[in-house]
């Protein structure tokens, strides 16, 4: 039966009981049910080093090498042969074992010892990540929906990957209050969820944030921390810390290290977790890279018991992640001066960044009203009182932007427009800005 | 509410309904709620032209070129700037346009007009295709696990990609009866399998198999085709063609084409559909590039329908394909002898094959017990009936080979160990054998 919990998930579930009664109380039935099963992957592990090897279905030279299509080996013809081989061959479910040790160096850069992370699992891209945590702590324990919170504005696909697939329940904790950022926003959507003594949660902390291209300042941080420290004082909470834009800071006061650290042992109540990737850390979109991490030693039985079921999740959904892209990835780990190569792309969004600050801190408040963004890719502008009376959505100035300005936005929501600021030149975005403003204008005038 | 389908949802099922009132019954309910949301995606392909295009939320030059870490943009040195490109920027959620249309070209070969196939949508290798299909139409309707009928011995992935995840039944349908293979195995398991009637069921043709290795002769596909017609008198029937192995046939009465093409027109309640790829078709284990067909005309109402769902959970999931890996495909099948490259590929294996026949048709018949095989990448034993008598397990079998034998192979269930003849050199084969036939003497002498 599917529905079942096997012996061997058993296992699992009291390693996870046993060192985080709190992770345990939040797994979804399906996070309690899953566990890497011993067939292909779990024997071809075993005989790899095995002088006669026939466990595993991909066509090699005989010898462990791959066989590719010579047009396909010379499009991949920049890479030393045995990480062109490696390239061509399956990845472990869990990922190349260097990615995963190089990448969590990269994760702790700054970071004490003191601060304990597993040996992250490779995903495809940050979204596998996401569905992946949602795979093992929300859907609907019960017939009760898990309820997640998620700032709002928020990116639409959390509704996908939590709330369609899953059947969680997504509650907006509206981030931004009178135009400021508000750092108790998941406590307050928490607290007014109507949840049950003691029933878990979810929270969303994904900063710099999208749609809201905004990161904490040190003081908004302690305040987030310690008032999701308050949550988990009612309740077992996992926070999900969505760190897709990790590193993409551009004021003195936001400090750039991931809210995955902060949140370490600061309840028993709270475990956060950390879903990273390549993507846009080392822009590269269409590799597929992500990463996911939990706040546990590395060969601690907590950390195999939850990489057991992170590689059945995975193996169930899409096999295992991507060896080309991997190894691409790799490519940049292992340069010396990889921080120099992410810095340079840091400070030319840095220098759109104060374009755009700029180009905004113009604009007639009646009709625009920018919200506060220091960070990451966007900037987040709500549609002013004026044509807010008139009735106009943000959708109706999104599709009067590209008939008649040619100009693309994303609208969110009724009544958000989002600049992507990192996917335009730093000289036309005073000029994206003026035909915003100028189109609002001549739908409300 | 996630349980809820949306008016656009809606809109799509009233699409698959006129069309294909089977496909129609066969969704479950998430296959019934999904549609793809109007957002980012969404938003940014409406806008693809603009001059200042600030949708998406990827690092660009400013005017859609990709940004680079250098350390990347090297390993991938064989690639065309053009190419380069768009292996680092996000691909489109349903793919990369000529990837999908080069991709349908080479379906098709040798394919008459009058047979219909949509434009492949692009998954995360082959896996990600039957996640996306178990999506679609498994799960529990109303608590009712939906019925998937699966040839035995399986590839013990389906239980993730099917059971595991979604809750539906697995019914095995023994392959072989008395060493032999059984066309009317499906059609024999869903009538033992309790159905109601009317009620939907899911059947698996994977053809060549894996373990089984076989792939049916002319007469068989004839009496399978038959078979599953008779299953779709009775219900709707969604027939999977896992398609994984396509092309690897190495007998003359072996017809090599997909049983998709087959099973189309034979009865208006069965639809088949097609998962296939370049993990094994052109092989690129390490690139996870699949596709998912469905048998209508690419620009029919229905096609759209079903695009925009598989889009939903592909967002949903894995965020968008592997661009990286996808041009690299391209570069294959742009090739003017991508055939060529392929059949050298299929040579080798066939040349594997004969020897690992020749060398198991020697094999002491009471120790061991190959079934037929005739394609793709394995060959499968079955334990003899003395060392059964004297109960021998397979993965017994299994560790005392790796143990004392040097020899790594897969067991499956109780009795069967399959051998990857694709990844074990051609003259290493005998001494294989000789090293298998010997472990099981050994432990049952």
């Amino acid at each position: 039966m599917s529905d079942v919990v096997t012996a061997p998930a058993q296992a699992l579930n009291e390693a996870i009981q046993e060192e985080s009664p709190t992770l345990h109380a939040a797994l979804s039935p399906l996070g309690l049910r899953a566990v890497f099963p011993q067939d292909i992957p779990f024997q071809a592990g075993q005989a790899r080093s095995k002088t006669y090897n026939g466990t595993i279905g991909q066509i090699t030279d005989g010898h462990g090498g791959a066989l590719p299509l010579p047009s396909m080996a010379a499009a991949l013809g920049g890479m030393a042969p045995e990480d062109l081989n490696r390239a061509l061959l399956y990845s472990p479910v869990q990922g190349i074992a260097e990615v995963r040790e190089r990448w969590r160096a990269w994760q702790r850069r700054g970071v004490g010892d003191g601060l304990a992370s597993t040996l992250p699992c490779v995903t495809v891209g940050l979204t596998h990540g996401l569905s992946l945590v949602a795979d093992l702590f929300a859907g609907a324990p019960g017939g009760r929906p898990r309820v997640v919170a998620v700032p709002s504005p928020f990116w639409g696909n959390y509704r996908q990957a939590f709330a369609l697939r899953t059947g969680a329940r997504l509650v907006s904790a509206p981030a931004y209050r009178g135009g400021q950022f508000n750092p108790l926003a998941l406590e307050e959507a928490l607290e007014a969820a109507d949840l049950a003594p003691d029933e878990p949660a979810i929270a969303v902390a994904n900063f710099p944030s999208n749609p809201g291209g905004y990161s904490p300042t040190r003081e908004e941080r302690q305040r987030i921390v310690a008032s999701l420290a308050a949550v988990a004082e009612e309740r077992p909470l996992v926070v999900l810390c969505d760190d897709a834009y990790a590193g993409l800071v551009y004021e003195e006061d936001v400090p750039s290290r991931s809210m995955f650290w902060d949140l370490q042992g600061v309840h028993p109540g709270l475990v956060p977790v950390k879903v990273d990737g390549a993507t846009k850390e080392l822009s590269f979109f269409g590799g597929r890279v992500g990463f996911l991490t939990f706040p546990f030693a590395p060969d601690s039985a907590i950390a195999e018991a939850l990489e057991s079921k992170v590689k059945c999740l995975v193996r169930a959904g899409i096999g295992s992640p991507v060896a080309a892209s991997q190894t691409v990835v790799l490519a940049a780990l292992r340069s010396d001066d990889v921080a120099d190569q992410v810095e340079a792309v840091r400070r030319l969004l840095a220098g759109r960044y104060r374009v755009l600050l700029e180009a905004l801190d113009g604009v007639d408040r009646e009709l625009l009203q920018p919200l506060p963004f220091n960070a990451g890719c966007f900037a987040l502008v709500e549609i002013g009182e004026r044509p807010k009376k008139c009735g106009l959505l943000a959708d109706a100035v999104r599709r009067h932007l590209l008939e008649a300005e040619d100009t693309g936005l994303v609208s969110i929501g009724e009544s958000f427009l989002r600049i992507a600021h990192c996917s335009v030149d730093e000289a036309s975005l005073p000029e994206l800005v003026r035909r915003l403003e100028r189109g609002v204008q001549e739908l409300c005038p």
